[in-house]
């Protein structure tokens, strides 16, 4: 009985070891996939383009990806879990309201500057590509595009409730003027390599930031400014 | 002699017609791709999608763009006429200055929201789908953005020249933030199908022109909204 045990026992080591590895072997994939997908597109990476990438033979990759599409989506998936550690963590050790609203724009303009992703932002790139194409890939695309925007939208309430912008303004208004300036220095920097594309959305967001603040408001942006 | 004379005439003309003929041929070819780029993507439009489209043989299409770099070359250009036709032409028809920066840019707002291309704006996706892609057909899509960004700059000049807006303004980077607005709103029409973007974008840019707008400018700002 005890060896009977026993043996169970390595068995089950045995095949949580091989689930372990095997989920290593997974991220390891998307980590690289998501990276050339960011530059090239979704629908480029075949299996075959990240089978010669990442020297692995196409069977082995389809052990892990039953077909292109849940390959696809595991990347969007994968894309998401690197924006939430690199962006939308660290803003979040600033104070709920409108440090919070300026740092969540500064750091997403300071991840795209530092090539975080080879192709510049990954949903700005997959959103383009699938925005015309219906499925489970342009549904996700756009869940996850809602969440930053309702996060920037958030931001301001709370910054209103807080004394610190003005009641007045439209947060749905406002979260879409930010992640447009975001879009569009992605998009210069993407095409003309120039990092001023990046200060001038600062400076934007940073213009209407100071024009709707309260008094309190300006101190806190003032702050920030040394 | 006479005889002779008249079958290289009438030969002249039946290739003329020919070339009419052919230019006519390409021409169609040519505005149909455009709407599937828009949508599909330059790299995603082969020969042979093309010709099923069209219903032609992949030989013929051949005939016309004797590779696909050449194609998608072809299809940027088409796109710029389009543009041009449709945003440079009818804008350039507001006096210079402030009301044709306005113009410029309700005009390009109002061209995304008709649905003249089928994925939106052309360069937009285009741009998106190339900035990682170096060759020629990056370097004209990029050439044909920094027009429309060089004549939103020069319309806030001459703006500034008419003493219509404050001379103390960055061209640059006002350029730079209504290309913005209009990269978001057209990014966030694809992705929702939210009609109010474009109105969000008109908000903004209409909320920038009057704070930087002279009394004489702002009574300009004025009619456009009779």
């Amino acid at each position: 009985m005890a060896k009977a045990r026993l043996q169970t026992e390595v068995e089950e080591k045995q095949v949580g070891g091989r689930k372990a590895q095997g989920e290593r072997t997974r991220q390891a994939i998307l980590e690289a996939a998501v990276h050339i997908a960011s530059a090239e597109g979704l629908e480029g990476l075949t299996i075959g383009r990240l089978a010669l990438e990442l020297s692995m033979s196409k069977s082995g990759l389809f052990a892990h990806f039953g077909s292109k599409e849940e390959l696809q989506v595991a990347i969007v998936e994968t894309a998401r879990s690197i924006f939430i550690r690199e962006v939308i963590k660290p803003a979040f050790e600033a104070n709920e309201g409108l440090l919070r609203l300026w740092t969540l724009c500064d750091i997403w303009l300071g991840y795209v500057q530092s090539g975080i992703f080879r192709g510049g932002c990954f949903f700005a790139a997959a959103a383009a590509e699938f925005d015309s194409r219906p499925g489970v890939v342009r549904d996700r695309i756009a869940e996850i595009m809602r969440e930053w925007l309702s996060t920037l939208q958030r931001a301001v309430t709370e910054a209103q409730k807080a004394g610190q912008l003005k009641v007045g303004l439209d947060p749905i208004q406002l979260a879409f003027e930010f992640n447009s300036l975001e879009l569009g220095a992605n998009w210069e920097y993407q095409l003309y390599g120039d990092d001023q594309s990046f200060s001038r959305a600062r400076a934007a967001i940073n213009q209407r930031l100071t024009s709707y603040a309260t008094a309190a408001g300006r101190r806190l942006l003032k702050a920030t400014e040394t």
